[in-house]
Parts: structure tokens; sequence; C-alpha cells
């Protein structure tokens, strides 16, 4: 009995023209990443479970997809234990591997199992797909494509600088004008942690602040209550939701608000020396701000962090963002590695380019040309003159069946292939070819010459 | 405590070097997919496991990694089954996903559940990777990549010569001559097994007949007699063995092995119909062979089979295959739509290149050129420069760190980057560039305009 084909929730398929538009954006960052001298690097699509588990955080452990162990796989679940029928405390006997949940992780776990071959400051850019067993909504997806460049092995600050170019040429080459770069550095979130007395609750209180533009001030400061942050605390933030203007105005804002805190000023120190460099090299499509509140959750980040919005006036989250990171290696047992990273949002990127009609129509590797097949005589006519075409590098074809006409013809409309060529006894006759411009209706009978020139 | 990072056996870590080489090739059999009309998709890295369990026969339904449910995946398992501790009946409960084990059954399914969307004869190809296991071994892994490219809705056999052609057009591409492309078809071995009375045994026939030169012909014959074909039937297929010279001589001794048999006379013509075509258009740098041996195992095929040798002195099992098959898509419950395609081994043509140093200098997309770091004024002063590179298409760098001159240049060096940039004050206030080309150790004091002209 025919099965009803489908795949599973989350996951897609994607047309030739879905393709060739996500090939788009992703060879315009990799051409990006490689003129910033980044290489590529690939990992496996799955780790070790041991090398993922625990990475990212409780939640994240559930969200990670494990493989079942091949053949007898039960046979090493202990009795007792596989009497309490507990699916959690299974897992771990019955899997052994599971499938890469970022690239960040596989590539602390690269550099370390390769770090005698490896040269630092070590640039790599990786383009793979990342799986998690999310729910599946809208722009979220449990199979998707990562887009990361990160460099390990110097704490310099040109880096930060370098990333904010580099976000700034890839949407400037996707011709995507009124990016937002928004910038914050973790150690403005510790100084005001310290300035209110709270330091101790630094992840709870950037959670919450993190949240300011999603739920307004007033649930920024519920939610800190809630975590048990002093009224008296609270009262001295107020000036944080204060600051505004441009950056220059923020930083001085900033001043007054950290002055007493020495981890606050380095983090001044810190945004004002990018700030320097920026206003020196002028971004061409993308603006650079400040923005205090910016976390990102990933408890990781220790310096800059960043995050990408869209345009104004197209409904989309984040469409990337990074940051840096001071001992990410330190898990697989390399300490003092400080790195940088950021990642591109392909599939949001994706729908913005669409929304705002940005894919070039030349994205579609599409067939140039098709010849008519009138039979085995002409079809081989054809497949000679289709032969030398695809010599000079022109996508051609030849219909492969003798089929009416009219549906040869039909068939090169609907896949949208400009150029038909008839040709029959009296083209074969005079080496020559029929050739029909399918938009304009216009047609001429000319050499195979003539069309390579023509279509080149 | 630290752990000690490593990756799932059977699976790889690809270096910069390696991920380049892997896309020359990638990139170049792409390019000659797209010449030929060939237009992506891409599937799933998981499907339900029922679209793959039962397709690739036991071996393969054992091979195919499962995927484990999230969640509590036992609570769905009942009490009684639960008990009897038994892998095989318990996997169908705790996994309802697995890893494409092959691209052609996902694009089977692609094609059923798309049907009103695609357009027939549907051209695609789909470069993604795979995942088996397979027992590692040199060569053979648990992940790899496959490049197919397969048309389906159309049974000319134009597809086949144009098939002959892409495999010619694709290693000489590659510069890699001496390729033999092995050509037999179904009908050929359906009507051996016809002549000499064994058609109920054509697969047992074909799979001993297959494994000619790895057993020799006493093996072959020794298989078969364990199959339980007969001695007489036996005795008959002697001329088989004899078949040699170039393919119109093999052609004209299959004519006299096969006379009495419809399905047998129906192949050579069609072999014959191929051969016409290639003698027409003849091959760039492969040659087309005829092997009535060639069976491949799958026992989808229909009409066509193609393998592919690497060439002589190179010690490498087929670099590529594929073949006709009539019902593909009738699995899935779309019947009568006639399918070909071909597949190309990309980790065996890649050891192929290397054994035979064929890979071009150019495939690496490295750094051209970095500056030396001397301090924050003169790493702006480099930044600058930088800039205007990568602008004009150039893959630059600053040294993050001002860090001591010989480790720059050592860097430098280890990476490969041909020229190095010293830029001091003296630079600075004429707004000069000392550039050094490593490999001579040559270097001259210019303008970045020179410097832009001298590396495009």
């Amino acid at each position: 009995m025919a099965q009803k084909p489908s795949i599973p929730k989350g996951t897609r398929d994607f047309s030739p023209e879905e393709v060739n538009r996500r090939n788009y954006i992703i060879s315009t960052i990799k051409k990006q990443f490689q003129h910033f001298g980044f290489q590529p690097i690939e990992t496996p699509s799955f780790e070790n479970s041991s090398t993922l588990m625990g990475k990212y955080g409780e939640e994240g452990d559930r969200l990670i997809f494990k493989i079942l162990n091949s053949g007898d796989f039960l046979s090493k679940v202990k009795d007792d234990l596989y009497a309490e029928k507990d699916s959690l405390k299974i897992t771990s006997k019955i899997s052994e591997k599971a499938l890469r949940y970022d690239l960040t992780v596989p590539f602390a776990r690269y550099v370390v199992q390769h770090q005698n071959e490896v040269e630092f400051p070590f640039k790599r850019y990786q383009i793979q797909p990342v799986w998690r067993a999310d729910r599946p909504q809208k722009g979220r997806f449990r199979e998707f494509y990562q887009c990361d460049a990160d460099v390990v092995g110097s704490d310099s600050l040109w880096q930060e600088v370098e990333f904010v170019q580099l976000y700034d040429s890839v949407f400037t080459a996707l011709k995507l004008s009124g990016v937002t770069i928004k910038l914050n550095n973790r150690k403005i979130l510790s100084g005001f942690a310290e300035v209110i007395g709270e330091s101790d609750k630094l992840i709870d209180f950037t959670i919450a602040l993190d949240k300011l533009d999603k739920i307004g001030k007033d649930g920024v400061i519920k939610e800190m209550k809630e975590k048990g942050i002093a009224e008296a605390a609270i009262e001295k933030i107020d000036p944080i939701f204060e600051l505004n203007g441009d950056f220059s105005a923020k930083i001085n804002g900033l001043k007054s608000i950290l002055f007493t805190s020495e981890i606050g000023k380095k983090g001044i120190e810190e945004l004002e020396f990018i700030q320097r460099a920026i206003a020196e090299m002028p971004l061409k499509t993308a603006t650079l701000d400040l923005d205090v509140t910016l976390a990102r959750g990933l408890n990781y980040y220790t310096g800059a962090i960043f995050e990408i919005s869209a345009p104004e006036g197209v409904k989309m989250g984040s469409i990337g963002g990074g940051g840096r990171y001071d001992d990410l290696t330190g898990i697989f047992g390399l300490k003092n590695m400080s790195g940088i990273g950021i990642s591109f949002g392909l599939d949001r990127i994706y729908l913005v380019l669409e929304e705002l009609d940005l894919f070039p129509e030349a994205v579609e590797e599409n067939t140039k040309i098709i010849f008519i097949n009138f039979g085995e005589k002409e079809a081989l006519y054809a497949m000679k003159a289709v032969r030398a075409l695809r010599g000079a590098g022109i996508n051609a074809e030849v219909y492969p069946d003798s089929a009416k006409m009219k549906k040869q013809m039909t068939h090169a409309n609907r896949r949208n292939i400009p150029f038909v060529v008839l040709a029959g006894t009296q083209e074969i006759e005079a080496e020559q070819y029929t050739i029909k411009h399918m938009a304009s209706g216009e047609q001429e009978t000319i050499s195979l010459d003539k069309i390579i020139e023509k279509l080149r």
C-alpha cells in the first residue's frame, strides 16, 4: 500500500528557487568572511553526547536530538535500571551520540582537539545545519543553518571593530540597508549590578533588563523584584532607563552612572575604542548603536555583545548576534583562549530579503536555452549544439522526448527558460537554428556561433 | 574536570584546506549539473522513519541511524512490550525519525509530495550528507556526502547519452583523465538469465556475475552453483566470460548469445543507441566501455547501469555510478514515473585527485595580504587600507595584536599568506606601504592603489 509521504514537523524541503536564493545569501556571506581572512572548517553532524550535554543548560539538554545506539542497544542497560522505566536515566545508556545544537561548542571542541595543527589567532567560519527539538513555529525550525565567524586566541579590541565592519560589509553586499548593529558590553552590565549592590544577582538582573523592549520598564522592575533584587537597588538603576540620544550621548550617561565601578569603566573604555575606530572608518550602510539592555541570555559573553536588528518596518526579531567569550575552550581543557564571534540568521535574512524584494533576478542558475525535440535526427543535431553551448559555459538542454510541440513549449514556459530553439530539416541543411525569445515572441534563424554570442 | 575531546568514529573534522578542496570538487560538479539543466533541491537531514525503513533491505534498515523521541519517550511503550526488553521491537516505539541514508529515496518522496508543483521531466541535483551506521574503514565513513543528479518523468534514451556526457564533462573539468565509464543494461542481465533458463534466479545470477573482477570466473561459477543454478545452465553462460575487445566487438558477441531473448535484444538496442550517439559526439577525456557483469547490487535498476572506474594505476573502487529505475516513486504511490540518475563519490574523487596531485593551487581561498600591527595608530592606518583592499575583492587582514614582529611574521608564514605589509610612522607620513613578498623576500614601498593593482 502506498504511503502518503510527508516530512517531520519543523523540517523543510527546499525547491530549486529556494535553494538558489539560500545559496545566494550563503555565498555572499562566505565571500565577505573570506575577504576578512576567515577560513572554513566543517565538523560532523553528530558529536559524542558528552561533548554537547551540559553546555546549553537544562533546557538545552532537553532540546538536543539524541541518536539511538545501533544494534541490540537494550543489552547494555542493566536490569534494575531498566525496571525503573525512567526515560531521563536510560537515555545515556541507549544513546551515545547527538546532533549538533550549535556551531560554537563544536568549534571549541575542534580548537582543543586540533590545537597543535591550528595557527593562532585562528579565524574560522562555519556554515552548517544545526538541530533543536524545539516546538516549531513561524521562523523557528528543528533543522536550520547557522553561519558563524569566530576568532580564537586574541583579546585585541580590533576584532570587535572588525566584526562591526564585517556585519556592515555583508548587509551592504546583500543591498539590505537600514540594519542596526546594536552593541553592548558585559562589563557594563556587571558595572550596573555593582553600583546597585547586587553583583551576586547579575544573571537575574541582566535577564530582566534584556526584556525591556518586550515588557517595558514596569515589567522589568516587576521581574527584578520577583527575583529578590532590593527596592533600593532598583531605584538606583532608574538612570539606565533614561539613557538616550546617539552613541556618544549614551556613553556620557553611562559615565555618570558607572563612575564608581572599575569594571563598568573598563566597559566604557572598550565601547569608546570601537566607537572611535568606526568613526574613522564609517560604516557603508548599517548603523552602530549602543543598547545597554542587550544581554542575549548567553552567560558566556564576557565582553562585547552584538545583536542585529532588521530595518525598521520589517517585523522580524534579530537577524544576527554574537559577542566575546573569554573562556570557551576551557570546558575542553584549553584555558585562557579568548574568543569572539558572530552569527548570521540565514532563515530570517531570507525572509527579510523576500519581504523587501531584494533577491537579484540573476540568482536563479536556470537553464538559458532549450531545444525542441522533433525526433532522433533533429535531437542529435540539437544535442551537438547543446554540447557546444555547455562548453561555452551556457546552461542548455534538449527536451528529452519528441513529444507534441505544444507540450514542449509549455514545459519551456513553466520552467522560465528564456530561449527556445526550433531546428528541423531546413535548419539542419543550412546549419542554422531558429531561436525564439519567449518573453517577446521574436524569432530569428542564426548560426550556433551567433547563439553563443547572444547568450554569453 | 576537563574532558578529552574527540569525535564519533566514522566521522571527520575538515580543516580549512580540506574544506576548500572539497568545495572545489563540489562546485565543479555543481557547475556541470547546471550546464546540463539540473536544478538543486534540498531535503531534511532526518525523515519520518516510515519513509526510509524497508527501502534498503534488511541490512539497510539496520544501518539507518534512528533518532530518539524527545521528552518522556518510554511513556509511549506499553508495559508488556517493555517487559520483553527487545531492542528491535521497541525501536519503532521510541524513535519516529531517522537520518537520511541516501539521496534517492528522499528524492522520490520529494517528487511524490510535491508532484503538483514539480514540472516534469524534472531534472534535479542534490549535494548533501548521508549517514550510515556502517563499520568504519578506509574510505568508508558514517557521514559522507553524495552528489546526485536524476531525471524523473521521461524514458527517453537521450538521458542515458546525457549522463555519459555529464560524467565526461565533470571529469574533464576536474582534469582527471583516464576515467572509464562502464555501461551495462539490466535487460542484458535478464536476457542472460532467460537464455540459460534461470529467469527466476536473476538476482542470484547477477550478484554472482557482478563479482567477476573480485573472485574470477571459477569463483562466480562456484557461487552460482551454491545458489542452485543448474550445471547445464552455467555451461551455457560460458560465452559471457569470453566477451572482449572494444564496445562494438562485445555488442557483436552479445548478439550471438542473446538472439533468442526478446528482452536481451531490447537491451542490445539500447546499448547501441547510446554507443551511436557517443560516436557522433565523442567524449573529451573519459572512455565508454561495455561491462556485461556490472549489476551494482541494486535491484531497482531496470535499464542502463553505470559505474565509473578511476584511472588505471590508482587503487580505488568505483568513484561513481547510477542507472535507470522504472518505478522508484511507486513506493510512495506515484506510478509509471521512469527515472534515471547518477552519483559522484566525493570522498573517493578527493583521494584520487590528491594521489594524482590534481588540486589546483588556487583552490585555497586564503588571505592574500596581512598588515603587521605596530600599535594603535599604525593599526588604524592598516585597517583603513585593509578596508579598501576588501572593497576591491582582496582577502586582507591586520594582525590583531601589536605582538613582537617575529611572532607576526611567523604567523604570516605558517598561514602561507603571500604578502606582508609593514607600515610605520615613515610610511604613514608618506601615505605609502612597504610590501614584502614572502616567497622571494623582495620588498618595495608603494601606494595603496599600486598594492590593489598588484594583487588583483
